[in-house]
């Protein structure tokens, strides 16, 4: 059965590029609302930001099931057939980050002291900007292409991994100082973990941009893959 | 230009699922020698536990480069589509499933005293062994097509998670009771949180080959979901 009206491959195409900006777009404000209620212990937000990584999901599943069936109607060669792939990984990579910031959220209910340490909320607030600041460069770059911001964020991601091992330490030097301090460090400790993974997705993402534009892998061999395992070892 | 001999789309998809099956050899060996390494704080196996994922991470980019060229020579519809998208989805899970595996192996390097409570040491060996059976059934499912095992793990997530649960408050019972043990149990959190990401790996092969094999998603509704988020929060 064939649909009598049938929009055009081009359009389709865009359709898939607007889905995977949107999905953007809901990704970012789950991670700042997530963040947002853990420094202010805001409960009303962490429930209202686990509610809406739902809607991520869903966004998710629907989008790889419109590409599935493009693949299967048309017959997309070489780049067309990239630009598809790129949005279904992307959007897997977008997927995650609401699934960071749901983390997120959860711990937030789950930490019933109050977050009163100064550094420690400085420390975590400047990690989840720069990861924030990569996951938007990254998702401007794939509505605009440009492909020296792409390189740049694949570069930046030790940044983020710095940041966090630095907050690693703190959070322990923290936990022995003061053990009725360590539940809430123990939460905190997954808290910093999520947003750096939420910057590795964001150098995930600049990696498919570069492969849809250019049809190649990103130079320098993913640099990323050593500096990275040393920081997940903390 | 066309290839002078092109075997036949079946072979093709026979390929594709032989890869599958290798990959998951290699992430249970990976998991089980991180687990061994981590218990016997044996450094070099955990060494070779790192360097072998790398292989594993090569293996999935050859496959899903494979399932692309696949895609795009021929044009499969419907089951065939739903073998190859299945095959990059699991390979995708089973890449992730390695990469837990490393990130135990450089907390066993990472973790310099002795790992000598007897008590941790069961849970975090429990639990492991929990989640490779699971990781084992699945891919067992995946060459018989046996959708009761399937369903089976599926349940069964629920399990491991419980176990992450007892063993993170037995974990930061320990780090009270000894403030020296809290960077040794603040890895090992992170260990045990890998493992239970295995499980969850386990659990999204087990809906990847269910819609595989039915073309639906799995009925309950991911009743996962839920558990696991509860789960995740500690």
């Amino acid at each position: 059965m064939k649909d009598h009206i049938v929009s055009s491959f081009n359009e389709e195409l865009k359709e898939l590029a607007g889905r995977v900006v949107e999905m953007g777009g809901l990704a970012e404000t789950l991670v700042h609302d997530a963040v947002s209620a853990l420094l202010r212990q805001d409960r009303e937000l962490a429930t209202r930001t686990i509610a809406a990584d739902r809607r991520l999901d869903n966004m998710q599943a629907e989008l790889e099931e419109l590409c599935i069936s493009v693949i299967a109607r048309r017959q997309p060669m070489a780049s067309d057939l990239r630009d598809i792939i790129a949005a279904m990984r992307i959007s897997n990579d977008l997927e995650r980050v609401g699934d960071m910031a749901k983390n997120i959220a959860k711990r937030t209910l789950a930490i019933e002291s109050e977050f009163n340490n100064k550094q420690l909320a400085v420390g975590v607030e400047h990690m989840s900007d720069l990861a924030l600041e990569q996951l938007k460069a990254v998702l401007d770059a794939y509505t605009s292409g440009d492909l020296e911001v792409v390189q740049r964020v694949h570069l930046r991601d030790d940044e983020v991994d710095a940041l966090y091992t630095s907050l690693f330490r703190q959070l322990l030097t923290y936990m022995m100082e003061d053990p009725r301090s360590i539940t809430m460090c123990a939460h905190l400790l997954f808290c910093a973990k999520n947003i750096e993974r939420i910057g590795d997705h964001a150098t995930n993402i600049a990696e498919n941009i570069y492969y849809m534009i250019s049809g190649n892998q990103l130079p320098a061999d993913r640099p990323k893959t050593d500096e990275l395992a040393d920081s997940s070892a903390v």
